[in-house]
């Protein structure tokens, strides 16, 4: 069971990394981190570098992912990662992404007529893609499988994962990774969180992320 | 703001990035992963490697990260981790880990007479070095803020989070990383698990990652 986890420069850690402590788990399950050239991939964060092995050398994926990241954007007209996810996701299983991630996908142009998420700051963008926006934690259609913002990718790839190995073998998985998470507010989603406490949120993201791609017109 | 996350061959992915992912986030905040020797430092995952300065890059931390790993019980005796963590403890603002990350924390005589938590495989094995296991997701004792396993990384680094930044702060951090978890099942601790499940998955650790510390008698 391959999965290949598609890293790029600023691509943000815990998207990529939280699918990858869970999928990596998966019985017969042989992970693999690609980015365009392989080495060390630079995150978002100044400090953090993960290993890759070139796209060249990526087992043919039963599961992709593709995680999101403050510079997704910067990715969107890149052809050699498109095609490689298109070509990859011709004979997956399961095409996933994490936050922006999906950004990527519609890009590859997997998500024409389908539901699909993103990080909420760029869920609308979904549309310059053909897709349908929905605001959920995790939204399946077909064989692609997205997820909301950052921390998301965790509870995508427990669904991806039950589906995969079954209900039973996940809870081991649970139980091992102790997730049982307590956060301390309610605020982690757009719906539960004050609308002043979004307006904030957008403001902030605008000033260092930038407008999201539908406000650019849907291009760079 | 410095945080420094100490890695080591053999640490868990998810342990070390889920803290990293929320800490970064702090206002004025600079990451360090370190290693003993600095360079690409090896996770329990075989694809999985990190980036690491040497120890002797590391700023002079305001907050100690220290993750856990399948291979923990090895670095227990290893001297140069052990004392720059005496050393970086003695003037740090919070001294963490994640999981199995406390029994290093523990070796280097950090928990003498503290209330910690670890992974709970290793929970018990605490008291090899004069600690009192406490079975909670995050236990506070003075300085030292220990987490349960894995996926409690992300709350540990919440909490901190919050008496460096205050809740209002954290509460943006909240909603950008969309930490809204949905966990699929009420089995991630061992006091929600069914007592069936945490058997078979200690017969499954005591395969993979082997007894428990206390189980050998407090050394390798």
């Amino acid at each position: 069971m391959n999965v290949v986890i598609l890293l790029y420069e600023g691509f943000t850690t815990l998207d990529a990394t939280g699918p990858c402590e869970v999928l990596s788990r998966l019985p017969n399950a042989r992970v693999q981190l690609v980015s365009k050239q392989g080495g060390p991939c630079q995150a978002d964060l100044p400090s953090v570098s993960l290993g890759t092995e070139p796209l060249e050398a990526a087992a043919a994926p039963d599961v992709i992912v593709v995680p999101g990241g403050t510079f997704t954007q910067r990715h969107l007209g890149d052809d050699a990662l498109l095609s490689w996810l298109r070509e990859a996701h011709a004979n997956s299983t399961w095409t996933t992404s994490v936050c922006t991630g999906s950004l990527l996908l519609g890009a590859a142009g997997l998500l024409e007529g389908r539901r699909a998420t993103s990080h909420w700051y760029e869920l609308e963008s979904l549309r310059c893609f053909g897709a349908e926006p929905v605001s959920e934690r995790v939204v399946e259609d077909g064989t692609v499988v997205t997820a909301a913002g950052v921390s998301a990718g965790i509870d995508m790839a427990f669904m991806i994962g039950e589906r995969i190995a079954g209900a039973e073998y996940m809870k081991s998985v649970q139980l091992v990774t102790e997730y049982e998470p307590e956060p301390r507010y309610d605020c982690g989603s757009t719906a539960s969180a004050p609308p002043e406490l979004v307006e904030d949120v957008r403001r902030i993201m605008r000033s260092g992320y930038g407008p999201n791609w539908a406000e650019q017109g849907c291009r760079a």
